[in-house]
């Protein structure tokens, strides 16, 4: 270890308290293993800084000593964008004691939490408000929304809510010098320079720490409705998403596209599921909310499921009677990536394209796969109504899934190059960090890594912010 | 002019032809003066290519000659974004010619459209789509898509849809080298690196030239209710919005404030305008729309108005009985800002903050403004959902307009004081340009300006795009 090591950390526990640089292994090892277990690091040291002052000054002294740093909050990322690299030289900073909701402003309809907050609890917090946080996503247990933030999370109510970055109108920034960018004033419009608060949003902590943000809340749903219906393709979900949304209006808030494969390997994993509508290729689960009382949502709904039926759109539908019912449905829809997880190895894509492209995209994407992989089994589910599929692929039955492992570029090269020729996006909601750096490469146009380049040198030119991930 | 004047000139009529260059005093004249003609410049020559090939081209000619760009829209700037200085070394880049809706794309609710459409016909494309495109305000029918998207304007919808920022999805960009960032894929989701567009809109074309753009389109409105609410006082309307959301949730679309003396200025200067709810020192003007056909809207908005006049929240409350009835509460609406252009020279802010603090600030700015100017007239109206106020001061009654001009500096340090000690903005949705350029180096925190000077020499390190713009 190099010779700063000891004034190094030493000067971190001055500034966090010696409790709060971790060094021992078994310590450190919680933070530096992504939770997929994909992804294995070392670090210099774990700090935990308990305020955005302790962040700043750890920030300060690691740039004088040149130690690179690597932001973390909950550890849930999907591509290894919080997980140090295997050289140790990297101090992970976790942002996990920053955990305090410092404002609510219900007139405002503004939320301002710190980094460290977990998400279950930002949506709590507004829950206590009278009003609602819409993000929502598998992890929101764990999952912090600073990294929610940095990593531009989508989740299943992107296409009433947007992503993550549609959810946030200020931020507390610690940048790559120590300084800090008081971002919170919370207004939602300020037209005086640059959106900077955009700019690290997205940016997987390579920009500068987000410390604090602050968040806008929404009138809490009052009324819901939840169905599902079986569909011939993915072209009559396509046309089954614009007749809800011309019915529904803005409160449609979900449209979770399931194949029946999705839907056969979790009820096998997960036996007490039962089977809604049985027998059809694909299904879409719908979502509804209504934040005004006394609204005829399930009848709209009903009616609009009604037509879809009668006019070919649909084959059948199913409306939730009850809330137990509607759970029953997502949990259905929130166990395919367990029930994926319990089979083995698969290989994953988080790709999107324009909602009006994913057909055609799933017919060629499986002729040219059929053709690279014969036996290929898919597995396709996702945000149909945000243009967002997870297109993964299961090995064919007779192919071991080491064998399978090893033939992941290959098919990747073979979806990203389709999606890429189809004008879509070979990470639509989990980020870059370091799974996809490559791809990003690769995919980019020139001009455009050039330009995150030039940005990255000019807010990080010592490159001490979460150097390898992204760009 | 310098000796590179002529080959520059004739290198730009080689690329979008002489009739395209102009240099004649008359025919320049309407590009170097702001359409309020508070901003007056000189232009070396106005070039309107008519492709992003030939604006890409022009850009790359004058970066050779390192002749300064001032790109243009309907130049209907409020701030003299797009007005030359008065120097004449300028080359005005007018996107007029690029106005070609390039896609419709129903099924994915998009948009592709060039900079020069005026913003009344991207909302006729929406609208013949069977969709809506909700950015709405006065100047509609001059101003073009790219100037709303490089000044992030804002509008009536706000409330409801969010700023300019939030209804792009793709941008087309010219950078200050001539290359261009093709970034028009359309997808909702795509988290593959930095967010680039975000930092182009509301850039004001400092850090590059907007010449294409993919907007979200949304589900028509298809049931409207439009009421005028009379208030006791502005905590009052505070209150009323906060429930008004409570009761509507996403539908409610627009609440304006207006101050009886903007009704009654406006009712002065137009006397054919009813009083629809004499005798009150507030209104708010209610939009609620909705998208799905058959809803109980009207029903629930005076529901909600009723309560609110029971409660004692609202004095008073009307709502139109007829599209007419809704068109006229607008047109009052709309017609204040006319109305004070006639009058002569008023004072304008154009301030924001938070919603719930809107009551404190009108009371401490009165307080203040009392004291250093006896006998101030008040204007106040504005976007009281979005917390944006044109907060407007007339001369006293004894007071020449030309000496209350001399008092403009004073009264807006006082003004932009206040707004800033309650964590406000100066400049909500008009922008910087030049008028606003001294404010802001005042006003901003100077790690924000290093932050927006990093990135401005990173992107465009000649400074060659709209200098002495912003920052």
């Amino acid at each position: 270890m190099a010779e700063s090591a000891v004034p190094l950390l030493s000067s971190l526990k001055t500034i966090v308290g010696e409790a709060n640089v971790l060094t021992e292994d078994a310590d450190v090892a919680p933070y530096v293993t992504d939770w997929r277990n994909a992804f294995h690091g070392r670090a210099r040291a774990v700090v935990r800084p308990g305020t955005t002052a302790e962040v700043a000054a750890v920030v300060r002294t690691c740039a004088e000593h040149r130690a690179p740093i690597v932001p973390q909050g909950g550890n849930t990322s999907l591509c290894g964008g919080a997980t140090p690299h295997a050289n140790g030289s990297e101090i992970v900073l976790s942002l996990a004691r920053l955990a305090r909701v410092r404002a609510v402003d219900a007139a405002n309809a503004t939320l301002t939490v710190e980094a460290g907050v977990p998400l279950a609890r930002v949506q709590q917090a507004a829950d206590e408000a009278g009003l609602f946080f819409p993000l929502s996503l598998a992890a929101e247990g764990s999952c912090t929304i600073g990294g929610n933030l940095s990593t531009n999370a989508g989740g299943t109510a992107v296409l009433r809510f947007g992503n993550a970055r549609d959810l946030v109108i200020g931020l507390e920034v610690v940048l790559a010098d120590g300084r800090v960018w008081e971002g919170l004033k919370g207004l939602r419009k300020d037209n005086t320079g640059y959106d900077l608060k955009q700019l690290f949003v997205g940016s997987e902590g390579t920009l500068g720490i987000i410390t604090a943000a602050v968040l806008k809340l929404f009138p809490k749903p009052r009324v819901s409705a939840t169905a599902l219906a079986a569909l011939a393709d993915v072209d009559a979900a396509v046309a089954l998403l614009s007749q809800l949304k011309q019915a529904l209006g803005d409160r449609l808030t979900g449209f979770e596209l399931i194949s029946h494969h999705a839907l056969d390997l979790t009820r096998a994993a997960f036996p007490a599921f039962a089977d809604p509508l049985p027998g059809h290729p694909w299904y879409a689960l719908v979502q509804a909310d209504d934040a005004s009382d006394g609204s005829p949502l399930a009848a709209q709904l009903e009616a609009a499921l009604g037509a879809a039926v009668e006019s070919g759109t649909a084959r059948d539908a199913t409306i939730a009677q009850s809330a137990a019912q509607a759970e029953a449905l997502w949990s259905l829809r929130e166990h395919i990536p367990e029930a994926q997880r319990r089979e083995g190895h698969n290989i994953k894509h988080d790709i999107s394209l324009a909602v009006s492209r994913i057909p055609a995209f799933l017919r060629e994407a499986q002729v040219r796969l059929d053709a690279a992989a014969p036996g290929l089994r898919y597995m396709v589910f996702g945000h149909l109504g945000d243009g967002n599929l997870h297109y993964n692929l299961r090995p064919p039955v007779n192919v071991a899934l080491e064998v399978f492992r090893r033939d992941t570029a290959r098919l990747n090269r073979i979806v990203y190059d389709l999606v890429t020729e189809m004008g879509g996006s070979f990470s639509a909601e989990h980020g870059i960090g370091q799974l996809k750096r490559e791809a990003l490469t690769h995919y980019k146009a020139e001009v455009e890594i050039d330009l995150m380049r030039r940005i990255k040198r000019a807010l990080d030119p010592g490159s001490l912010l979460n150097p390898g991930k992204v760009v």
